[in-house]
């Protein structure tokens, strides 16, 4: 069968992903090392996840605030096992002018900074070092705050929406007075994560703890949610971390406690990037292109009038004009329905496809004979094609269309959730036992899933023999799922008496 | 009298901008030069801000995108006036990587850009080859597209919202065929930007086109909006500039047009900052500190409980509960009310006065004799005293209250308009008519306002002498306003025929 791609998840899920973002016109390079375009459609997806990520986060009693951009790098100094995580790959802004040198413009030797600043990687330093003026006593506890920023990590291979140099994510940062509550903080971020994956992406992710080996610079207990791309690797779509008083201690967040004695705040931080947009693409795409749960869509419905440059075209565009009208007087999702007409000037075919790769949920088609008949054509981006190949677009009476396009976009949303619990829950292997069995897993298929494993939870140099022995096979370690059954054998790495069970899989 | 700042508008206005933004906690210095912290009340504005603009951007056809932070120095070196403009305020980033050396950390030598990067002061030259990407045909105009980013611009006095090395803003950029259409592109964001100002942050704004030696660099012809501060002293609140085939010629942004000739583009672009918030504190602020306009209000209406550790509160608390929960199911200004129940644990009248610094538009507090007798104590934040100087507290029927609640806020939001408005029309002085009186106007009042004269519009030489001479008074020149009468005098500064007419006055 033909398909709107030229390359298939098959023959090269790495070209596939990068023609499903060219065609879709998501993204693509800038030109500026390691640094993407976000166009239109791809930042509409993200305008979606930010809204309803940012609805939960304040729902959860969060406010947003937002703190510089450049970080001194005393800063960093203060926390060396943070800066030991991030130290590397940071861009330093050193001179704040330019001068003309022969024609050619160079930073100004006389405009050096005395302090080079960084550009954040993360914020824990800085807003730490608000927390420690915002934080005397108690009753100044817990803070809650989050911003909507930039940061730059510098990259040397970079993936358009997966790894790049810049990225924008949302960091919710909190302090607390006690373990008990930013433990609950943490747990209650990771799960509006799981919440939003699920119901807003319709991806399905597994929640649980990172080994210590994959903790974020300077976390005590580092926790994911981990979702499964369709050529079986991980994809760590979010995380939140307990950070005790690592921060607490380096920017001295102090508060006196109801007995007037100083105490350490506890901290936590959170986060969720860009990235969730690579997550979406390798779940939901297809071979046709990308497939958007209608949650997330800047358009959920899109109407494509077929028009012929003949005296039929004024009925038409009349007929969709007031069908696009209705359309978006509708509720979906508790909020209004987003219906476009798409009246540029191109074929109606070159129009249906480009909204198929863009992965609108629902394409309406209308031609004249739609027009004398009162109905429209239907196609459902979750089930394009029908069982004999073909292009599945049904006509239906219009009226019915605007009673049902609610409850169809709920479907779609449903089905494509339902598609990847279904491909994900299958392809996590819970009977290896033991290190061979865990070889032999990952080499027998070209797309293995995951193995879920018994270990002892091995610490320090235990720990890194067993990530190295993982790396040697291109595994690692994602994350001890939350609801795992509790372990009753034995570790397949050690050998030893098991204490949890632990993801094991490739990753992006 | 007495209010709630310690320093009024009289005494030192300066000061007390200050004032208002510390004791509304909207920010503060962060500890990086030239960069602040926005708190949440002052980022809560913010989003509203966002929120009301972005609407208005994307009715005008625009689509949001997001381009690098970062601008290779090579796409500067392409246009001379751009650089020239932005080149001696630059954040430069040379190295990607830090070391530890001598136990400190430092910018490693090895990790040095071959090709500095500049954080972005605005984007027309990383947009502009972006757009020679997307445009080869005039089917492919326009392009018409909008970013929300932080951008920055070393400074070397700053002062919060007004001045600051980083800020946030939106810059809308677009490309079209023809010179007409740009103009026309031009003058709609201008007006979408005057509709903002004066009905969402109700702040009157003066529009009109800057003279030759404020335009931005580069651009044809620049327009603004003019706010009058309560000093008298203006605030340009938002600029819209046609750039002609400026940077199109930079970055070769050429189409083939419908007879198949090349054309270069032309351009504009417009953009809005977090310095609005500093025009929306110095228009409606008092000297018991910030007034919002309800439709840029976080929280529009702000219930207190009166509560005193005794049985009753438990009763104080259901009554407000309830009445939170009816104000925030109504609607005003064709939105969601947004109302918040304050039950932290601090004394009333603390948090009374709380929410009178912060400007929430209406405060009602709650005792146990409101609950017996099913009323509310209303305070509207417009007008805080009645004439004999007490606070004017009025006792209202719950129901009354809720019954009246949205039109009380529209009611806000047009006394904030019109106390500003008449402010503004009286304080520009049209009947100027030679530098003499021009100087004495401006010295004869310690808060002149402006000033519109007719002036011959020189430009080059002669116009430097005349920005000089006012420069010698501490004037500038501001915006030839689109609504001004023809001109049908004498230049002011040359003493030849006048062309039209043009607003003086101090400015931030
Ligand atoms: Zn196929
Ligand atoms: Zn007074």
């Amino acid at each position: 069968m033909k398909h709107a791609l030229s390359v298939s998840r098959e023959q090269d899920f790495a070209a596939w992903y990068q023609a499903v973002i060219a065609e879709a016109d998501m993204a693509e390079e800038s030109g500026v090392r390691g640094c993407m375009v976000i166009r239109p459609w791809g930042y509409g997806i993200w305008e979606r996840m930010q809204k309803l990520l940012d609805e939960q986060i304040k729902a959860t009693g969060h406010e947003n605030c937002y703190f510089p951009l450049f970080i001194p790098l005393s800063y960093f100094e203060k926390e060396a096992e943070h800066v030991d995580g991030f130290a590397k790959e940071m861009a330093v802004v050193t001179h704040h002018r330019l001068i003309q040198q022969d024609g050619k413009l160079v930073p100004d030797p006389e405009a050096k900074l005395e302090e080079p600043l960084v550009v954040r990687p993360t914020s824990e330093t800085v807003i730490g070092a608000a927390f420690s003026r915002w934080v005397q006593s108690w009753r100044d506890l817990p803070v809650l705050i989050n911003q909507w920023a930039n940061v730059v990590r510098w990259e040397m291979r970079t993936r358009m929406f997966l790894r790049t140099a810049e990225f924008l994510w949302q960091e919710g940062h909190t302090a607390h007075a006690t373990v008990d509550e930013a433990m609950d903080e943490t747990l209650k971020m990771l799960e509006v994560y799981r919440a939003f994956a699920e119901k807003c992406v319709a991806m399905p992710v597994i929640a649980g703890e990172k080994p210590e080996n994959e903790r974020f610079p300077g976390a005590v207990a580092t926790y994911s949610i981990e979702a499964m791309m369709q050529d079986g690797k991980a994809l760590q779509a979010g995380t939140s971390h307990f950070l005790g008083t690592t921060f607490s201690q380096a920017q001295n967040i102090k508060f006196q406690n109801a007995e007037g004695q100083q105490e350490l705040a506890q901290t936590t931080s959170w986060g969720v990037s860009t990235r969730m947009i690579g997550g979406l693409i390798m779940t939901h795409g297809d071979d046709d292109g990308l497939r958007v749960p209608p949650r997330v869509a800047p358009y959920q419905i899109v109407i494509v009038p077929m028009l012929r440059d003949t005296e039929e075209d004024a009925a038409i565009v009349e007929y969709c004009t007031d069908l696009v009208h209705r359309l978006n007087q509708l509720d979906a999702f508790r909020e209004p329905v987003r219906a476009l007409l798409d009246k540029r000037p191109a074929k109606a075919a070159t129009k249906r496809w480009g909204w198929v790769k863009k992965g609108a949920p629902i394409v309406i088609e209308v031609g004249s004979r739609d027009v004398a008949g009162g109905n429209v054509s239907v196609i459902r981006r979750d089930r394009l094609y029908r069982e004999d190949g073909k292009l599945d677009s049904r006509i239906v009476a219009k009226d019915d269309l605007v009673g049902s396009a609610a409850s169809m976009l709920e479907e779609v949303q449903a089905a494509l959730f339902a598609d990847a619990k279904a491909r994900l829950d299958v392809a996590i292997d819970e009977t290896i036992a033991d290190i061979d069995a865990l070889k032999a897993y990952f080499t027998a298929s070209k797309k293995p899933g995951w193995a879920l494993v018994q270990w002892a939870k091995p610490t320090g140099a235990e720990l890194e023999k067993v990530v190295q022995w993982l790396k040697g096979e291109k595994l690692t370690l994602r994350n001890v799922p939350n609801d795992a059954a509790a372990a009753d054998g034995v570790c397949i790495f050690t050998g030893g008496a098991a204490v949890e069970r632990v993801l094991v899989g490739r990753s992006y």
